[in-house]
């Protein structure tokens, strides 16, 4: 599995609970959850257990809320909302773990189960105990039975083994195995043991694959093979040091994980943003599985993968974290959440603004757009006093442009491997050729033959605005050409209607009796032009809407899209000065 | 301002703390004011004022947390964190709103301010009283002064109002700009009154800009002037039903922000959400300003712009929750804040992954990508037993294969609008040309002229793999062909380090001494070809960082990669196989 993030993106959101504790300072705790679960494309819900004033420095005061309310916020969520993974953090004490215990158990009885991880919260990055000792037992005999999968660090682990009087000492990989193994011992299917306090070296690594032959390994985290040209320079392979998280599941299946270590003091909340994360996945994958009475082999066997494939993306996600941390308070800080995801340039289509691109391309050209629209030249044609002259050498610059419009949609079409994409050009060009032949009926009207308008020299607005459309075409993807070629539709569609809206008003000044233009209004405004405006604005709008572009990309566009603009007044300029 | 957002992109993000109340549910709250920050790119930190356990149809309960537990946590955000804005939410009553402006006050005495913004919550949307009648005295005398905005709904407009005994009945959007006006009186330099719960009408809006002349309007949210094509069918737009929020600041300067009215029940923890935008939108763009200690009229003109722009876009966030939420719990549910962002497809570079994108694409084709790699070719030619013909015909056809290559250097060119990339693709080609007269040598060698190499027949798999890389150069962008262009480059590098490493291995299969092919095992794996191979990842690596891919665009490139890697392994079938 790659780095590609289940995150938002279509569909409803899996939504999760955590039941933890706050962190004021936004690291750990049902904060770091939020954000996990926010970065991650999920709805977060929460139920506090305690409230920290803590920071980057330390824990500062605890406030443990009511057992009875921790019980009433766990209920107020799981009978409004549908659930698709539970998570738990720092319990605090035994009242407060048994009542979260024993409120799931109820829910879990009476209706479908969403995965319960739990993350044995038992002390604070910066040492602070955020569970009492008596807190343990609860949490073993009455938590665990729920869950699908526990993460403890190094110290949960030998603490939850040493309750139980199982070897508890971990030192090295092969005691994390044994660890890991001896954990499910006390409930949970799946146990993962994380290795962030313990390194490993890649002859470790060598020596648990040659005596554990059943053990998989997820090497994604570290170079594989076939890698060699990715390696960076003075970094020796073969010394690197590792975080191998463990991961041990029913049947006897162990994975281990594999990263490279890294010198960090912004770990402040990495156990909670692991296990929001690995509650994410499972909420994506699981629930599904989770939600059919009947647990039969095959749904384990696709549940055990779904758990690994968790697993492998979820310590992804924190490593990250950690790697791209920014520096926050003068402590051991935060991991960034924020490294998922990038921002979307485009808003959503939405039924209140169905054309967001095209708006935003207007609403950030709107002068040199409003200067194209409402041209001069447009003026003259709306009170039908442009010149004769002007309007034939219009149509006879138009002539030539058009001949570059359908150039460019061949290139769309050379562009463009699909058939309709072609099918579309291929009409559109049959379009534009037709158009092309009222101008020459046109031209004959006032005596300028087909071959006089076939040699018409070209000016250069003509030139400038043909060649650059064929510039695009040879630069850009499609979509970059279909920018350029909007301008010139979308522009006469938004001039056609315009017009008319003039023509409309009390106060008119558009005058389409005895208007010598009336047919060229007539045709922008009409029902077959605006149709191909609209069928233009909605290849442009799903095209962007499926293939969001960065803000660097949508840079590119605005640009093509006032170049256009600006080559469409020139056009204008030309014909109204008989340039 | 469009709607680009601020959001995560670069640059440490700001630091917010919101002072309010939890919503287990997650729709309002610090839930809804943590998930704002996070889909906004900024740091979320928190204190709690209360607890309430509820849900989309009501609140359940309430659990205050104690008034010095408030601002212990207050003190431990802002002791350590350097915050860039703060939002206060729902204070509960007037002990726990008398402790908040208290601490806030002490600290903005001794240190640089944030903006402060007061959401005035005293009610929620399904009608829970979320403050003391008491406190509102204590909001109004203590905290209002420290902030730079307020932003109450009607009814907390006119609970605040008619507190001070100023006409406090607002129906609609003339009673909006008094009463705006009048809550400035209050202390607060700006008041955002949110228009929510009235609706108006474009009638009204004309109306209102006749008789205010001085009145701004920010119409980003509805249909401007030349949009006469985005209109939506079967809309009257005369008739159309807006939001009006109405922003007063000093200076008598009122703003109003249009926006379409949606009809919807996803509206739980709207004004949350509107503050905490504001929060980061003024945590980004007003901190530095406020920072400074002489507040100077220009700064202050300044200040007002931010204010405005902030607003504009703030609300058109909001706005979009609740028109793109999705359906959680059973009454009156959240809204959507994740709409903002997509997610990252390739991970950040980081140090210890400095190229994650090829890293990625190998990953993704990596069986493809090994037999490319390990082809038996390749080994035949590591332990010297290649047939001489084989090597012989790869050498005819590669050099075929360069024009191809130099050919699509050449369409990059044409591509790529910087001298910086035409420098580059010259270069390229000028090895490349270089290259193909080592091949004409060495066929020489083989007594094959350079008349007869110049008319060897080209393979189909040469055809394959030549007519590909200039078909992608005719369909996409240079990024596009730059993949294309990139699995010929690497994967020569690969083979060349793999067989060095392979060598120098004990129980080596790869012989270098008196294997006929050592220079070309050396070429590959020397440092002049392994620059060339680090250059090359360098510039699709910073690449995609500055221009990061939708997962459309990137299925795109993998695509071309996979297929680039079989055509490169059908290369060597052909060579060995003599095709």
């Amino acid at each position: 599995m790659s780095f590609v993030s289940p995150g938002p993106g279509g569909g409803q959101p899996p939504a999760i609970l955590t039941i933890a504790g706050s962190d004021s300072s936004g690291g750990a705790g049902i904060q770091a959850d939020l954000k996990t679960f926010t970065a991650l494309g999920c709805y977060g819900t929460s139920a506090l257990t305690a409230l920290t004033a803590q920071n980057t420095t330390g824990v500062q005061a605890v406030h443990p809320a009511p057992p009875k309310f921790v019980e009433q916020q766990i209920r107020s969520v799981l009978e409004d909302v549908n659930i698709h993974a539970i998570k738990t953090g720092m319990l605090f004490d035994a009242d407060i773990t048994h009542v979260v215990a024993n409120t799931l158990q109820e829910f879990y009885k009476s209706s479908n189960s969403p995965p319960l991880i739990c993350d044995p919260v038992c002390v604070s990055t910066t040492g602070h105990t955020l569970l009492h000792p008596q807190a343990i037992e609860v949490m073993i005999r009455e938590l665990f039975p729920l869950t699908v999968l526990i993460t403890p660090n190094k110290s949960e682990a030998e603490l939850l083994l040493s309750h139980r009087n199982l070897p508890c000492k971990i030192v090295g990989l092969e005691d994390m195995l044994i660890a890991a193994k001896n954990l499910t011992l006390l409930g949970p299917p799946a146990v993962l043991l994380k290795g962030g306090h313990i390194t490993v070296t890649t002859g470790d690594i060598e020596r648990v694959s040659r005596s554990h032959a059943h053990i998989l390994f997820v090497n994604d985290g570290i170079l594989n093979e076939n890698m060699e040209i990715l390696e960076i320079a003075d970094q020796d392979p073969s010394t690197l040091q590792l975080v191998v998280d463990v991961l041990h599941q029913r049947d006897d299946k162990t994975t281990l994980f594999l990263r490279p270590r890294i010198d960090s003091t912004s770990t402040h909340g990495t156990g909670c943003t692991l296990s929001a994360a690995l509650a994410c996945g499972l909420g994506r994958g699981l629930s599904c599985l989770f939600s059919t009475s009947a647990l039969s082999s095959l749904i384990i066997l696709i549940a055990l993968v779904v758990v690994s494939d968790t697993v492998k993306y979820a310590t992804a996600y924190t490593h990250l974290g950690i790697e791209t941390a920014f520096l926050i308070g003068t402590g051991s800080g935060p991991l960034n959440h924020l490294h998922s995801f990038v921002p979307r340039i485009i808003p959503p289509r939405t039924s209140s603004n169905p054309n967001p691109l095209i708006r935003l391309l207007i609403q950030r050209s709107a002068k040199t757009w409003k200067n194209y629209v409402e041209h001069e030249f447009v003026k003259l044609i709306g009170n039908g006093t442009l010149p004769v002259a002007s309007f034939v050498h219009f149509m006879q610059q138009d002539y030539h442009y058009l001949k570059y419009y359908a150039r460019a949609h061949g290139l769309l079409a050379a562009k463009s491997p699909s058939y309709a994409a072609n099918e579309s050009s291929a009409l559109i060009t049959l379009h534009i050729v037709r158009e092309s032949t009222l101008h020459k009926e046109f031209c004959a009207q006032w005596n300028i033959s087909a071959d006089e308008l076939e040699n018409t020299t070209e000016s250069s607005a003509t030139i400038a605005y043909g060649g650059y459309l064929i510039d695009i075409g040879l630069q850009g993807d499609d979509m970059k050409l279909i920018m350029a070629l909007a301008a010139c539709l979308l522009g006469y569609g938004e001039v056609g209607l315009w017009l008319k809206k003039e023509a409309a008003k009390c106060d008119r000044w558009v005058k389409l009796d005895g208007n010598p233009y009336l047919k060229w209004i007539q045709d922008y405004s009409g029902e077959d032009y605006q149709a191909a405006v609209k069928r233009g604005l909605e290849t442009i709008e799903a095209r962007a809407a499926a293939d969001p572009p960065s803000a660097a990309r949508f840079e590119e566009w605005q640009e093509v899209w006032e170049k256009c603009t600006r080559l469409e007044i020139s056009f204008w300029d030309m014909a109204l000065h008989l340039l």
